[in-house]
This record gives structure tokens, C-alpha cells and sequence, in this order.
């Protein structure tokens, strides 16, 4: 016998409908000859609570890639993080693209269980903290555990075996992902802080946005000044990228985040070929991480446009490092996120027109686990389901830390 | 440069909370000595746009399986299938059941694309015709191409080739996915032809709901006597179940559908167990496929218990499946979904209590690809990403038909 009591409330919600048109230019300077992908959001009366986007063009996802790896030892990993990548995203970006991703040539997928010690939803700063140490933290800790205490991170490891470093992003370098590789303070907000702690590693290459905290102070050192009598090369105009890059390299680009896709150009795959270009120069390996930052921003705004555009720009980022990874043995690709951003959820779409109807049913992160893509020697290491945690040693172990 | 206009509209939104409580009585006489899962709604006023799920049990989800199978042959297929089963309702009832699952026993996880030939968002009928003959159809199809022609299913083909096989749901067993494997009709509505389809085949086991439309036909046939002068053993009530099956058995437990869970008790991993203890009789081996046909319908109603609950009940069926696959050689298991229902999005949630806070989006079927299971031999043929229909011919390439 089932007693069930209802109770019916009626509550009044207000629910902003953006009717976003965006008539874009590419910045081709920096296109590198790939093709990219924008669109639009037009209003749509039969799904007036959605979002409707529709791609004005395609890229080309065609890779020619083994699957099979034998007992080739990984030298290199490259950890690309779409930040509030959830299953929706990609196949909003998937369908906006006609179908073709370069996130489908993976054959190996996991499953992360993304929660941080404090919250059953984690923030960006726990759960990159989690890839880069292996232990779950509070939401806002930067390379600290719960009780705030440093731990080493797998940058850090691979430096003290003499491996080159890398973090790339189109956020502020300093911002919670690219900051929990790199840095330990216990809030992620302290900027100032975490750009200083760059300044305590031998990392090769970052290229970001995040100048400001740098450059303009509280305490008034300028460490771009300090990064240069370093030995760093110091960029700070994405058109620097193009020119013939050697040494160590600083990439500042803007005082705070890089622009949105397009607006940025090819920033993203552009930054990840070259910081790939640089630290393969190192013989005994490499790490490198890369953020596709600006995918939970979209989500946060509830804008679908942005939400597709980064999307996509972070899955021809992928297709750079999977294409680097055929050229060059023992290399691992690894593609995750921290967590979703959104709930978005698709309502409608069409993949021959690239068209994507979708609603966001939150403005911040989801609960719902998120997806682990792994390519290269070891690549089996990452199937399962398992806590994102376990990202962290799964990496060791293919690197034989 | 970017000229973005923004047009703002504000649009007011009734939403329905249901405030819903459960005083469940569990129905101990189908338990089949496992643990069982129940939870309730409770109202929270800081969520009052979500509603919130706290689990009263759990059950264990411990099992010792091997995870290599070398060159062994599949004999048997357990093909499982969770109506509506997107990500975001695999982790709800995780996070129900404190954060384990039989479904995380899983090493290889593929993903399906799910639209349908004349839908980016597919039904049901259009799914299951996918996974039972590999074809694209159109929504509402029933084994039939987009032109209504009849097409062989998987079902039919393992009988030609001397398997025994079966169909087990909690839907009625004419309902759109048990349907498909075994009909062929132009509109998932006309149960009664498709209960007609039945008497067609020398299908070995059916149990589910739908007497009526065998029993009370505008055609005047009684399909109940019908199969009993085929020689099928009918089961009516449930505990029949219990008893000592041999032979072909027709078990249909319900005028129209099976009770919602707890209110049914332990019919579908019941169920399940009775019908591979049938199937597994036949040397040669055998196609079983087992839905677990509410989760979808929890979804349509933007239940969060209704869902769970079902989930749940499924994951229990899925235990079972794996349980034999571990005692029985040669046995390959599948769990998929059709399409997501409901838009379901994660907002909060204790593992630690099983508490699960969570809202939809939708009362339909969303876009979102689901993920696809596999264990036992031939288990790395669903790694990847891929169309539905690919579940078709990786069965087949798995049976060596």
C-alpha cells in the first residue's frame, strides 16, 4: 500500500530569453589555416524558453590516427580541460559542427566523479587541484589540501624529473585551472599571489591572459620585469606568437582574460601547436595543460553562442595536440573537464544545418559526472569510472613517476 | 570587430513543485533477498525551483568479475536498456544509493548518437528499431525502415540461427522497445497488431505488462489461448514467477503496464533472473533483452523519485545480468539507452545521505548522446563514438552471424 501525499505549489519565475545576434569577423591573422566556426542565435517562437544557434560554417575533422600502442613508453602528456565541458556541450558544439568532432577519434573513454571534499558540486579551483595533486580539496584551493596545506603537483613533478612544462589558457593564467597546476594559496581570488608563484618554478611556457597581476601590483614588484631577468621571453601581442619562438616563454596577452572566441582568433590552437613546438625540444619529455577556459562562461551567461564557439575552438585545440600526438611517439592526450557548467539541455537541433535548440536550466555548475578521453600509449589506464582524483594517478603511472 | 545586439525579452514561467511525500510499504514477497531502494520528496525552501530526493536504503552493488576474456566466444547476449537514461539519471541514482553502483563495474564505455531518420530527438520506437536492426527509422517505426518495410531484428536472427531468446520489461511488452525487437508495424500505437506480432515468432520468454491487448480484441482473437495451444506456459500474477519455469513462458502481469516501483517489488531483477535461467538452458545460447522501461516515464512527469527509483530497480536488473555473466562463459552484456528524458540537471546533492537535489528541463527527450556498456568477450567492439544503429552490428560481429 502506497499513502502519497501531494502538495501542489505555484511558484512565479522570471526567465530572461536573449535574442542574441552576433554578426562576426574573424581575426584570420591568426586562422592558421584551419577552417573556423561561428554562428548565430536567432529568436524562435515554437521554443520561446530556448536558445537557437545555427553555425554559418564547419571545420574539417578528418585525422589519420593508430589506436594501438603496444608497450611504447609515454615521454609527453597533454592534458586538455574544457571548463563546464558536460556531455550537452559537446554535442551541442558536435552538431553545430554537422556531426564531426575531433573529440570523436578517441576510442577510450572514463568517467569522473567530479565532487570536492566540501561539495557534491566543485568549483574549477578543486577540481583542477584534484588533476594536478590526486586529492580532493575545498572548493577555492589552489594547489592546497583541506586544510590548506601545500601539495606538489604533477608540473611540478615532471619538472623535478626533467621533464619541460606548459600551461596554456584563455582565461588569466593565474585563473583557478591553469593556478592549481602551478600554485598553492588557500583562495583562489588571490591573483597577485598565485602570478608570484610562477615565479618559484622553472615552467617553460605559459601563455594566457592576466597581465594585470603581473604587472600592476599591490606589492609592487613587476614581474614581468623579474620573468624577463629570468630568461623568459616575454610576449605580450598574440601576434608574437607567430614569430620564431625559443627559451623559455611568458605570454601575457591581456590585462585580463583573452576575448571570447572569435573575437580572440585562433588564440587557442594556435598557443597550444606552439607550446607544443617548444617543449618537444626537451628529450626526456614534456607536460602540458591546456584549458578551453571560457566553455563555463558561456554556461554561466546562459548564452549558447558562446558556450558552442568555445566549445569548438577548444575541440580544434584537441585536434592540434592529437595531430602532434600521431607525429610524435609516446605521446598521451588526456581531454576532461572539472565539471559541467549549465545544465544545459538540447531540445531540438539539426546536424545537416548545424542548428542546436537548447535551454540552460542554471546559471552555475552541475553534479552530473563528467567524461575522461585518453589517446595514445597507456591510453587504457583511463577506462572505468572513478573519482577525478584518480586522473591525477593515472598520469603518474603512465608516466612512470 | 563585433557588432552584438541584444534584445531582452522577459517572459513569466509557472512552475509546478510538487511537494511529495512517500509512505512506502516495499512488497517483500518479490525481494529476492537483495536490498531495496526508496526514498522520498521532501520540499527545501533554498531549492524551490528543484526538488529534493533523500534515499531511506541502499543496496550493495559488491561483485568479483574478471575484466579479460581473451579469445572467447559470445554464446549470449543480455542486452539492457534504460528508457531514458542520460548521464545526469545514472549519477542521481548513485548518488541515491551513496555513491555505488552495478553499472560502475563497467570498464568499457562507448557513446551513441540517438537521432532518428526524421528527428534529431528520437522516440522510443525509432531507438529500440536502431539497436534491433540497425537501420535510422522514423519516430513511432516498429522493426520497419522509413518507408514501412519490415526488417529482420537481432531477435529473429539469433532464432534463425537456433538461439533462444526473450524480452523482459516493465512496460507493457508491446510497448515501443520490447516491441521493436519482435514486430513490425508502422505506429508504435497499434498494440494490438504488434501483440499479433508476438504469435509470429517462436520467441522463448516474454514478461511484462499488456494482457489486454491480447486478451480483449476488437479482432475477437484471444491471444492468451492462442499461445497456450502454441505451447507457452502463462504466467498472470507475478509470484507465478517464483515457481519451478520450464519450457516457453508468456508471462504478462498486468492489463496495461506494471506498477510504478517499490509499488511492483523486485519484478524486473525477478524477472530477469527467471528469464536467463530459461534462455541459459539452450546450449547454443540466446538474445535477451531487458528494459527497464520507467525511468523514461519518471522523466515525463519530471518525477525525480519516479526516476530514481527506476533507475535503480534497473541497476538491480543489471546485477543480475552481471552476476550470470560471471558464472556463464561466453555471455556478453550491453547497457544503453535510448535517448535522455527530462533535461535533468544535478543541482546539489549529499553522498554521504543519498540525497539527490535535482531539476528538469523538459517533459520530453532531449539531444544528449547516452553511454553504452559492455562486459564479457568482444566487450572493446563498443568502445567509441557512434551511431545507434552501430549497437546492431557490434551484436551481430559479437554472435559471428
Amino acid at each position: 500500500m502506497i499513502k502519497i501525499r501531494i502538495q501542489l505549489t505555484i511558484v512565479i519565475t522570471l526567465i530572461a530569453l536573449f535574442n542574441f545576434s552576433c554578426d562576426n569577423k574573424l581575426n584570420n591573422g591568426e586562422n592558421n589555416g584551419q577552417n573556423t566556426l561561428s554562428g548565430e542565435i536567432k529568436s524562435d517562437d515554437n521554443f520561446n524558453e530556448s536558445q537557437v544557434y545555427v553555425s554559418k560554417n564547419s571545420y574539417e575533422t578528418d585525422l589519420e590516427l593508430k589506436h594501438t600502442f603496444d608497450n611504447t613508453k609515454v615521454k609527453n602528456i597533454i592534458l586538455l580541460i574544457g571548463d563546464g565541458m558536460g556531455p550537452a556541450q559537446v554535442y551541442s558544439g558536435k552538431t553545430a559542427n554537422k556531426g564531426n568532432l575531433f573529440l570523436d577519434h578517441f576510442q577510450i573513454v572514463g568517467k569522473s566523479k567530479t565532487n570536492s571534499s566540501d561539495s557534491y558540486i566543485t568549483d574549477s579551483a578543486a577540481g583542477a587541484t584534484a588533476f594536478s595533486t590526486g586529492e580532493k580539496t575545498y572548493n577555492g584551493a589552489i594547489g592546497v589540501d583541506p586544510n590548506g596545506k601545500p601539495l606538489e603537483t604533477i608540473l611540478e613533478i615532471a619538472e623535478d624529473n626533467g621533464l619541460s612544462t606548459g600551461l596554456v589558457a584563455t582565461s588569466t593564467i593565474t585563473h583557478a585551472t591553469p593556478a592549481s597546476f602551478i600554485a598553492h594559496q588557500p583562495e583562489r581570488s588571490m591573483h597577485e599571489e598565485i602570478a608570484a608563484d610562477f615565479l618559484k618554478t622553472d615552467i617553460d611556457v605559459f601563455l594566457g591572459g592576466g597581465r594585470k597581476y603581473f604587472k600592476s601590483r599591490k606589492d609592487k614588484r613587476n614581474l614581468l620585469e623579474e620573468l624577463e631577468n629570468k630568461g623568459y621571453n616575454l610576449l605580450l601581442k598574440p601576434e608574437e606568437l607567430q614569430g620564431n619562438l625559443k627559451g623559455k616563454v611568458a605570454g601575457l596577452f591581456a590585462d585580463d582574460e583573452m576575448d571570447k572566441y572569435p573575437a580572440r582568433g585562433e588564440f587557442l590552437p594556435t598557443a597550444t601547436e606552439k607550446a607544443l613546438s617548444l617543449l618537444s625540444k626537451n628529450e626526456k619529455g614534456f607536460f602540458l595543460m591546456v584549458e578551453g577556459s571560457q566553455i563555463d562562461w558561456g554556461g554561466h551567461d546562459n548564452d549558447l553562442a558562446y558556450v558552442i564557439n568555445e566549445f569548438n575552438d577548444f575541440d580544434r585545440s584537441i585536434g592540434v595536440a592529437l595531430k602532434f600526438a600521431s607525429q610524435n611517439e609516446g605521446t598521451l592526450v588526456i581531454v576532461t573537464a572539472d565539471h559541467e557548467t549549465g545544465g544545459l539541455t538540447l531540445i531540438s537541433g539539426d546536424l545537416t544545418e548545424g542548428k542546436v535548440e537548447a535551454k540552460f536550466s542554471t546559471d552555475y555548475h552541475t553534479g552530473v559526472p563528467v567524461q575522461v578521453y585518453a589517446y595514445g600509449p597507456q591510453q587504457s589506464l583511463f577506462l572505468g569510472s572513478y573519482e577525478n582524483t584518480a586522473i591525477f594517478s593515472k598520469m603518474m603511472e603512465a608516466f612512470g613517476f
